[in-house]
């Protein structure tokens, strides 16, 4: 292939830099060249798997020049800070979701983003699942005719540690915020929050001042309505479904089962197997799809993935939701 | 209601018995006025239950002026000879299924039938269940263009009694040649007819030379292709299905729930409820419209239901089937 | 049968009134006796139909001695009245939703049918779907652990005429009171209520002040959450589901489609119909479970159907939606 | 990785041989060394996509030593003396179905296979497919008790052109080989055929005198039943399912669409896109897994793949379908 390999760093070397890793691994145009994390273990594990070097130390990003572009999947915190240093450095990045816990801290680098001469994309991979592009693409053909209602079901098979939850900004900024932005992307910003939330069944997430269960409800400043219900946990499997109502029909996505397999016994028909798991089975090939787009977007100058003003934006309803779920108020942007 | 109400006599207080007197009694212009049945009990139990008469003699359906039509769910023994004696005393007749075990003798009176004042019916019910009708006007109308292919599944919940099957002339006269006049219907004449039979689980049945599990292929006159897939017992449920396949597509009968409620859990998703267990409940409506189509008959004077023909023709096939299964040849008619 | 049949008035010659005669009709142990309805020719249509009399005076059912119960399908602003004037005549009453438009009114004989020794239901009809029946008695049977969230949908095939909306007290107290029924049947009382409301279609409605689409989340008094999302118009048919979500598992009541047969074209697999098209197809056994209900309250002296104060408590909701609506604010119960 | 690549060689560079190179260059431990064809430019084209050299000359692989496996995807005349020739050479071989259109032909070589020291795998991939495998595991296991039908349905989404057709050996040799082979797994040897096949639709084919539509019915040597229903065409997609049914219940594998997008629409409810359209979508995980099993069973030296005795035991069926349906008998073997 004469194309020139897109070299990649990917930071963060848990969960969803190994999700990353192995997209790079499987998309022809990208290389995987060095993987960073604080823990020196998990850095040349992830590495060695892809024969990529490893390191602990992030400024070798930023200093050694053998990076193209960088996907980062390092803990909040470092989030704005990251896309910092890669707009100087003029390196391509691709970061998770949420930019920030802090909208303000997240604001500090919005005038120097949107001064980027480097791809700077926010990683709402849930865009690009076959499904929900499927839909989307129909809805905006004007399949359904006007957009009336959204309703969006996302319960995760099962909640995350606790240290987590810590430092997760809540359930909201790190689970529902996904959300978020497929209704910003199906009916566009959003006037009005509404959310009620509460402790279900997990003491752990309580202790954290966090809710386990909640159901939000949005109107966007044209007026369309976005219902949304979501549980730290599903015991049937990673529950993920939307449902786009308009005048003219309806399209849904329904949820993924393992196989196409149905059982029937004397206690039951057509029964499927649980869904799939959790996002890495699930979305699999959205975070394929997104890191395309990643790179067709370097290749080309057009920004093809959420922009950092979407995961701003996103942040901002996290906030309205949680405001609301604590003061039991609507809350009006 | 000003039109005057049909008389009809019930022979035969078992369970199809039952079924059509609770039509006669669901249906406007018809009127349940005796039960006959050689056992007393059950003829008044039956009788009681619409404020119905009761006899234990037969001869008194004939002789006493009482009825305008009779449907004749009693043994198959009889069916000619009930269908006979109702021509001669002018009296409508709706007569279950089979004809006759003996083709042969169903034929002495084919010749009366025909010449017949009064309305000949045989009961092949499915015809009328709002499924299969949809389906097969579906068709008729061309919706699949030229029909290729008919897959047919039918599974009883369980076998009847050893001392029924001893009587019952077998699976393909009693339980298939349901399956047998649906593929008329569809199809038409039938040139050749192979099956594959064989004892899988009930060693009553074997005992008695019958078969329990038979797969029937069968080519119409013209061409078209039958698939018939039967057993005598199905642990999830009364397995009625019908799949028509043609150039322009597919349509199929599913299965019957007996409600919409879905079931997901952590070693399932997407589960309904065992299948409607038997005939009573999946053909419900097909026993109340084969009724109103009968008594449309007799006040039209058109033959709306099945013929004497298609009984004969529905035990040829029956006949066929089980010589193809006893011999392992395939048999042409 | 030796047991006395219940002598039954029905009031209104509507379309509800209607689905409720054949109902007495097809029921063992009652009797249509008298049908009112202001237009002669309404109620002697009806009347005529199942042989029982008719009278534009609604006052012979208390004066003529001839009916032991009413069932009240009239204008919404005769109700308080009527169950008030059964009391007092000893009549048994089945009264349609919603009690009054005003709850200061329907207040003021909430003492009266308190202390009332003739039965006095409201015919919240859906509890009795067995659809919701089974889902209800499996929640309660604790299938699903705890109940943590209930989502309901609720959208009707076509808005009714503009001079219905004029005179229905609008989308909530109209429409979604029946949602909010089912919400206090499964989670008990209510202690929050926020709805986003708006004119998504239909000028008419807008005209009369009112809302043709609704999002609306409760949360109980014991901390569970309920989504109900309701539309006055739906393309492809009564759109009429629950879903009930606890720490054990899920349980749906899916939509209903007129009959078994899926559809396998170029364009498309799987396909069914569109729905059953509206409350007297989708609900025919509901409507009949709740007249036995009815009649077994009588003969047994218990209340087994809703009660005028679950129609208060459900009209109490209907007004705080209005109210959460109309300013924007979650209001609290 | 420490572990030698596997250099395998690719034998056709038409359809199939362009899924087994994708699937190669998937493939951890495998290496695309060289791709033949007796058309240059397909040879090049398909061996520059991954980096491979090519050839118009088959003696390449068996004299240059640089392969250790050979997938064969070429003409079906070609795959006896290609095998024999990799047994000599000491090369692995993977071999497209049929083995070859001649049983004759094919047994001339049947001893040396069994004798060879090197692995001959057939290219039955549907085995693989995850729903076929996840049934077939749980029938293994006792999940449906004594498996009593096996019901497969395989209708292709269009015939192949009437080139193809003249040389296929006939629709029994060509697919529904793939459906004699499924039976034979999930049954064992097979003791009598009976076939009804027809030309429902292609003057193509039945110019060729072949058959675009048929019918057959297996009964296995232990007396279980197989019905297989096939066509050539499907305007829906590609129809590919199973039914297996026991006397503890059934498990079914079920048609797969593009995505889980459900509509609802004036004339429609829960539709589906058409399926996945033909072998490379549907099947694209059972090919990456037969290569799979293939490596694996080189490396371990076990037979982990479908084994040139099975080859000929489809074959022989196929041929005794070819002769039921050409005779009107069934054939016995």
């Amino acid at each position: 292939m004469s194309k020139k390999n897109l070299r990649i760093g990917v930071i963060g070397a848990g969960r969803i830099g190994i999700v990353h890793s192995g997209s790079v691994n499987d998309t022809a145009g990208a290389e995987l060249v060095v993987v960073v994390d604080a823990i020196e273990e998990s850095a040349a594990k992830l590495a060695n798997q892809y024969g990529a070097k490893y390191t602990t130390d992030v400024n070798d990003i930023f200093t050694k020049g053998d990076v193209d572009a960088i996907i980062v999947g390092s803990p909040t915190p470092t989030h704005v800070d990251l896309i910092s240093r890669s707009i100087d450095a003029g390196i391509h990045v691709l970061c998770e979701k949420p930019v920030d816990l802090d909208i303000n801290r997240a604001n500090t680098i919005k005038d120097k983003v949107a001064n980027s001469k480097t791809n700077v994309s926010i990683a709402f991979n849930r865009r690009y699942d076959p499904n929900f592009a499927a839909v989307y693409a129909r809805v905006k053909a004007g399949e359904l005719g006007n957009l009336e209602q959204l309703v969006l079901t996302s319960r995760d098979p099962a909640p995350p540690p606790q240290s987590y939850i810590a430092v997760s900004g809540g359930i909201f900024r790190d689970q529902v915020i996904h959300d978020f932005d497929i209704a910003r992307y199906f009916v566009g910003d959003i006037a009005e929050v509404s959310t009620f939330a509460t402790n279900a069944f997990s003491s752990e997430i309580k202790a954290e001042g966090d809710f386990d269960t909640a159901i939000t409800n949005l109107r966007s400043t044209d007026g369309k309505l976005v219902s949304i219900i979501n549980s730290r946990h599903s015991s049937y499997g990673y529950d993920q479904r939307l449902e786009a109502f308009g005048d003219k029909g309806m399209l849904q996505v329904t949820n993924v089962a393992p196989t196409s397999v149905r059982s029937f016994k004397s206690d039951h028909s057509e029964q499927l197997d649980p869904y799939l798991n959790f996002f890495l089975e699930r979305y699999a090939a959205s975070y394929r799809k997104e890191l395309a787009l990643f790179i067709e977007s370097i290749e080309t100058g057009k920004q093809l993935n959420p922009t950092y003003e979407d995961g701003c934006k996103a942040l901002i309803l996290a906030d309205a939701a949680t405001e609301s779920a604590k003061t039991g108020k609507v809350v009006k942007l």
